[in-house]
């Protein structure tokens, strides 16, 4: 029986009755859902199309209900109001939702900040997942940044960052898995095979490390990832480590499976200087310097990968979308010891210490500076000269040391702790990072530009070093609050409260007073920016209490939610 | 037959087909297209309703089109980012007009600026028509404020932007037409009758006037609003103007016709000391004091009723819709003399002349300032007792008095402005207006607060009031760049300059630096004292050339057509 035979079969009045009762089912049904799910209002809208004259100066196309309200197009109102907005899909139902802002969640931490424990929201940063890393060097296992500079540089702002994201990982997240294949504790010949006769895996007893290692050997003239392999076969554990001493040059190759059209990669480690290279087919390269002392490495496989598939000659890496199915093997050649080769899913305090130890290696002895070779040009500004001390990466330098001799216990850290304080008792001119503003604030310069630009998120991260170190000696030496660094925090601490306002726009804030400055617009803060500062507040009001810092985050917060200061 | 009936009657199965057909029928129904209207565009737009959640907070009701393009409603648009926006109705078609600011037209001068010329756009002030001003006082001419006190209190700055917006009329508009209906040099009887047969009207040479005047002398013992009545009968011209000395007691009436219900008015002038009072019926009251010695006086009689109707136990008057039909008589009662009665369609210069004399008159000889008699309170601010001098107060009063003596030469108004510049060079904490921003700027204050509060138009009109007189000296005595007023003009010219940029929100102004100084948000200011800012920075550009101004005043210029300081 066809629908049509139904309705023929019943008078016009029963259908309308039963039609009646239906729909209103569906109005009560819409009436009654929860209030996430949209239907409840009527979707009988009867528009027009009308013209709207914007500021006098252009036409936008608009509908009219027949209420005579006016709906304007989201397309003007996001080019115009520099808003966001999508659709998103539900089970049932499609919903357009608009956002003030484009932000990030605001630091909002459940127990209480430490030198010793988590960095703000780093614990969700991926740095070396940034373009503008160009790749994390064999040679150091920090991340080189291209920045500033195509050629790539160290950049120690980038590898404090890289070492307390790292840091904050491993204290937020699950321990790891892993498999270790080779300790040179069983039995060995099973595990390796050999490209040649003369090659050779042994057992041996190392005295140095006080361990059974593996000492392997292969002719020098063998071609590059052949020589002795070792078959890992792991599909769920991407990042390598192994301890590593080489006696003359030599390599280690990873065989890797992915879902690429070129299926199989290469990632060779060699016993050079080399950064990284790609033959734009299937191997990649990487320096690992001489290695000819003992070291212990770790890398992040799918981050080599993507490196150097996605290497260019720009200041941002392509992005590359690949994925490990498995990580079939490894392959040693030239002459060397090796041991502890292990594949596990993360090896965060690895990465955490050969930051801290760039860190320690890198601070210029005679300034205490974390000196940034790279000219840098801020807009309106005289250029600095390479070889310029950020306040920012003496304060990131500062957490990142704080949490290494926490971590460590070595007593280096302390020493380059207490170098780092040098810069923020110097004015720029001086080579340092202190300014001052209008003959009264002390500020410490995340660029020292002339004249200064007072950058309000490097400001704030140089507190937090300094907070870091000052806890630190109050913690782990029972120092009280005299001294340099207590003395620094709280100077700073004062310029910031006082100076806050001058960063309040209104509805955003500034990322500097470039425009006090400069007489120019002022240098409005990205979202991003506004939600690290944001961040930074909320930390520094956590171990300050300071009530006016509490006052803007009230008011800084509001502004991603489109609620801005009040006009008289 | 019931619906369960009807239900029943059918297989189940069926009975979903039926629905889901109606339903489908109603899903196609809510995709509507509504012709009509606007010629240029496609009037076909089919549109369905859609929620749109706003910043995860609310919802609101939008439309989404068949191309998914989302609409969203204006009054949400409104509210939401504080834009305006009407349907305007033109010929043939209606048009949305949507602007971001409600605000007035910037100043842009075809002539150059002078302190001998229009103020600004003052020329566009109706300074009487606030409802902040209680009446025009029959005593001074000036206006009597009620802004920060209900009793209503004479404002320095209210009288003298009433001066100069009568100054700017004067220099603006085509001279006025005028009826002269007594001028005692023709026989005077026709015109002329009596309530009572002891009134007496006739000609008298006046020798302090040399010239013929009109004596009246009526009974005292007569009602008010009796006496010697001179018709006037005058439909066009409705500001009365008139020289008058009375010998004793006495008043004059004015009998004026209105569209009001309550037809006919009587506006009383007397001889008292009363502000303003109304009958609650057809009789409005001012007292002129004793006008023992000849006077000039001009009433606008419109104010003058709207005043008396509107007059108002708050702080602000009520709007009064009346207009005036015909000026039908004026009625003189007592003793005294009165020359040249005239109705004419303006008398700014007169009204000019009452505001400088008034400035002239209450400058307190021992300050130069024009002192505030009437608390004032800034929010977040110690209350301001009673007699405080605002920078604004004596800018203006400078402007007013460089005009008054360029058009009446009396030197007692150079005395008065050379007065006037002395609380500039005395701190808030003296009495004076001077201040400085962190140990480094000068700055002259609107508000002599606790703390300073910087407030940027105050100190705007200061330094046009300063190169007022500064020009007046140049232009008048050949004075050169020397001495106090180019000095104190010179000075804030440096700090405005420099501080400009600290009131820059990036698509606002701030009305003044309380956040910095009070830690507190910014005092955004609403788009009409934008505009202000606008206009004084035209201006001072103008006489200046100093191009931070120019980048300024285009960037600011941008924020009132939505064009925002760009983000990084």
């Amino acid at each position: 029986m066809s629908v049509k035979s139904i309705e023929e079969s019943l008078s016009k009045d029963k259908l309308n009755e039963l039609k009646q009762q239906w729909l209103n089912e569906l109005k009560t049904s819409q009436i009654l859902s929860v209030p996430d799910e949209p239907p409840q209002t009527d979707s009988q809208v009867p528009v027009s199309a009308i013209q709207c004259l914007i500021n006098d100066e252009k036409m936008v196309q608009c509908l009219k209900s027949s209420k005579s309200e006016i709906y304007m197009p989201f397309d003007f109102i996001q080019n115009y109001f520099d808003v966001y907005g999508k659709m998103k899909h539900y089970d049932g139902y499609d919903r357009f939702e608009f956002q003030q802002s484009n932000a990030k969640d605001v630091y909002n931490p459940k127990t209480p900040y430490t030198y010793s424990g988590v960095f703000m929201t780093f614990e969700t940063s991926n740095v070396e997942a940034r373009d503008r890393v160009k790749c994390i060097s064999g040679i150091t296992g920090v991340p080189l940044s291209t920045q500033w500079h195509i050629e790539g540089y160290y950049y120690g702002i980038q590898i404090a960052q890289f070492g307390m994201s790292h840091y904050s990982k491993h204290m937020t997240q699950k321990p790891p898995t892993k498999q270790v294949y080779e300790n040179a504790e069983e039995s060995v010949q099973p595990r390796w095979t050999f490209s040649n006769k003369n090659c050779l895996v042994e057992k041996k007893k190392d005295f140095e490390r006080n361990s059974q290692v593996i000492k392997f050997t292969t002719p020098d003239s063998i071609p590059l990832g052949s020589g002795a392999s070792l078959v890992l076969g792991n599909t769920m554990e991407f990042i390598l480590s192994f301890d590593l001493k080489m006696v003359a040059n030599g390599s280690l190759s990873v065989v890797l499976e992915t879902n690429d059209k070129m299926k199989q990669y290469t990632i060779h480690y060699i016993t050079n200087s080399l950064v990284i290279d790609y033959d734009l087919k299937s191997n990649i390269y990487y320096g690992i310097g001489p290695s000819s002392t003992w070291r212990h490495m770790a890398r992040d496989l799918l981050t080599d990968l993507k490196k150097g598939i996605g290497i260019s000659t720009t200041r941002h890496a392509k992005k590359v979308k690949v994925v490990i199915q498995k990580v079939s093997r490894l392959i040693v050649r030239g002459r060397g010891y090796i041991d502890n080769v292990t594949l596990s899913s993360s090896e965060h305090l690895t990465q955490f210490f050969d930051a801290s130890q760039w860190m320690y290696l890198n601070q210029d002895k005679e300034t205490g500076g974390w000196k940034n070779y790279v000219e840098r040009k801020l807009e309106g500004f005289e250029a600095i000269p390479s070889g310029w001390i950020s306040a920012m990466g003496q304060g990131q330098g500062m957490s990142v040391l704080s949490r290494a001799y926490h971590v460590f216990h070595d007593p280096k850290y302390i020493v380059a702790l207490s170098r780092a304080l040098q810069p923020f008792t110097k004015s720029s001119e001086q080579g340092g990072v202190r300014a001052t503003f209008l003959k009264t604030y002390t500020w410490y310069e995340e660029y020292p530009t002339k004249p200064s630009s007072f950058v309000l998120n490097g400001f704030m991260y140089s507190l937090i070093g300094l907070y870091d170190f000052k806890s630190l000696l109050e913690h782990e030496f029972g120092f009280g609050s005299n001294g340099e660094p207590p003395k620094l925090y709280h100077d700073g601490m004062t310029s910031l409260t006082a100076m806050l306002p001058l960063y309040d726009g209104g509805s955003h804030t500034f990322y500097d007073l470039r425009h006090f400055m400069l007489h120019t617009s002022p240098n409005v803060a990205r979202w991003g920016y506004h939600v690290t500062h944001l961040s930074q507040l909320v930390l520094l009001y956590s171990v300050s209490r300071e009530p006016v810092l509490k006052k803007f985050i009230n008011n800084w917060s509001g502004y991603l939610k489109g609620k801005v200061a009040k006009h008289n």
